[in-house]
């Protein structure tokens, strides 16, 4: 679909406006109009066509979990994606790194003024789709508009809530000596077609974001009843990151083996262009899990199931012994410290 | 307590970094350290500090509601409260207009390469007076930093949830004709006090926002089970809009009576010199409340109790018949109707 037949069917008449305006964030008749023209046709639901300024739903449980994220991401269009199938799928993959399964969301925009109405109207329908398809319901939301110069064309906020069944305890503190570290496929895709399209690099191939969704592995592997110690996406700071984030949790060093990391030939070519360390660069689709050694076939067995998560390996262990750090053994088999990085390497990623 | 030392108590060196850099939001050791000295310690709670991307609770219940705001005002300090104070005001109050009991929120961070640290300190300290204040925790959250130039300082995204009990259903959609329309307080001082210290307006008294909590005198109404049809909080566009919002959502017109409405006369005196219309301007501690009329004396009798809400009289009522309008009685006794406004009157009041 071009651009342009997007215009097309964005109800609001772009002869009188065709960007925002302070106004659209007034309160008044044209925030009136955005809300009916382009949110509620796109999200309705019946808790959000209430129209409260706060949704009300019934819970299938009591145990839920929380998230929330903003986006803030440049370009907002990208092969694979764009911000606002990104801000609906980190946030429900957000919600599945906890062991829930995603029910609702909720979507603050920040618009600056000036920006095109009909790139807001893509960004929508792109959302719906993605709410579609995890079967999640946009429930509430909220525009503010600020003034040209004050903001950078779209930021949005989806924050989301999931309902956890049992006693799943997922989280860096159940991780244990022994836990076998399994990542769910290839790395760096989603930093690197952003990096690419916003320097505009031209590769053999077209790199397209991996933004997806990780819910559906992860749910069943719970259902199947394999033990997660702990789950993480691999969003901003990479692999690297969330290693590091949960070893700093635990008391015991994380192994982890360069030779088992899958990185497309592509993704590598980039790297090095750029000076990137793939470890280290955002995915949108990927997540590392933790489990007991004796769960490692039935889980990458589950795993193998879905697209998402077909080429899931183990990659590394849980040491024993004492120890925050994260260890990389490398394909010419020397060990060393892979750290958190003290600097930024891709901002605005996501 | 005076801005330094507000600094002597922020506990990231400031010799070192006392901005915001981009690499605080890249997800490397300053988004940990950003994460650790300032957000973990204000807001600790035990959902929190499990530091997981997404946090897990228990609730008390299974009906609930979700609310959702991002918070642009503009100056982030102002007489009566800070952005981070009505970031979690509004989010309360937004939860207590659906009926709800507030419980967790939320908060996603938007800064500015550049913000002053001091500042984030400061706002993340009011944080959480606040939420200590309504009883609320907030579970989770994000920082996203964006270049120099793309945003204002610090925007602010806060979500929230509460648990609704028995069979309350509070929307424009309960409203009927003969519904009493209470007010609960006098109207204007947060946009006054925003409109003043933006523009360094002076007037003889300093102005100060009403920014305050609204769920106390909510759930005591709910408890006394008084008949709660609509309500509804008078911020962005202030009373005219919020009670023409429940018109257009109802089959009957709606009128109000001037002379009841309560503006205080420095309100009154800065409207005039402005040029604003007290009923547009926003407020952040008022609400209107749509009840039956037999309900009306024990409505007040509760309302009177509770400080925020003391002030509250009946200021209109629903009528019969068929029409989306509101219709205002003025003071000299003619009629007049109370639109929507298509234009922006005060941007960035919340």
């Amino acid at each position: 679909m071009t651009e342009n037949s997007f215009a097309l069917d964005c109800p609001i008449p772009f002869n009188d406006y065709d960007k925002v305006l302070l106004a659209h964030g007034g309160g008044g008749t044209l925030t009136q109009q955005l809300i009916e023209k382009i949110f509620l046709p796109a999200f309705g639901n019946a808790p959000l066509l209430k129209r409260h300024d706060a949704s009300v739903m019934d819970l299938p449980g009591t145990r839920i979990a929380m998230t929330t994220d903003s986006y803030v991401v440049k370009p907002i269009f990208f092969p694979g994606g764009d911000i606002g199938k990104l801000a609906v799928t980190g946030t429900v993959n957000d919600l599945a790194m906890a062991g829930a399964k995603p029910l609702y969301l909720t979507a603050g925009f920040i618009l600056e003024e000036g920006f095109p109405l009909d790139h807001l109207w893509k960004i929508v329908q792109s959302m719906r789709r993605s709410a579609n398809e995890a079967g999640v319901y946009i429930v509430t939301g909220d525009t503010k508009v600020v003034d040209k110069g004050k903001g950078d064309g779209i930021f949005i906020n989806t924050s989301g809530l999931g309902v956890v069944e049992g006693k799943v305890d997922i989280s860096p503190a159940s991780v244990k000596a022994g836990d076998a570290v399994i990542l769910s496929g290839d790395l760096g895709r989603h930093g690197i077609a952003i990096m690419a399209a916003r320097e505009g690099l031209e590769f053999e191939t077209t790199l397209e974001s991996d933004c997806a969704f990780l819910h559906e592995p992860v749910l069943a592997l719970l259902k199947a009843g394999v033990d997660i110690h702990c789950l993480r996406d691999l969003t901003r700071g990479g692999l690297a990151s969330a290693i590091n984030e949960i070893a700093q949790a635990g008391p015991h060093p994380i192994l982890l083996d360069e030779s088992k990391i899958p990185i497309t030939k592509p993704v590598n070519a980039a790297c090095e262009l750029l000076g990137l360390d793939p470890l280290y660069v955002a995915n949108e689709g990927r997540f590392a899990l933790f489990v007991p050694k004796k769960e490692v076939a039935k889980a990458l067995e589950i795993l193998a199931r879905y697209p998402v998560s077909a080429e899931s390996r183990v990659i590394g262990n849980v040491l024993e012994g004492a120890g925050k750090s994260v260890r990389l053994k490398s394909v010419t088999g020397a060990t060393r410290i892979l750290d958190l990085l003290s600097g930024e390497q891709l901002p605005r990623i996501c």
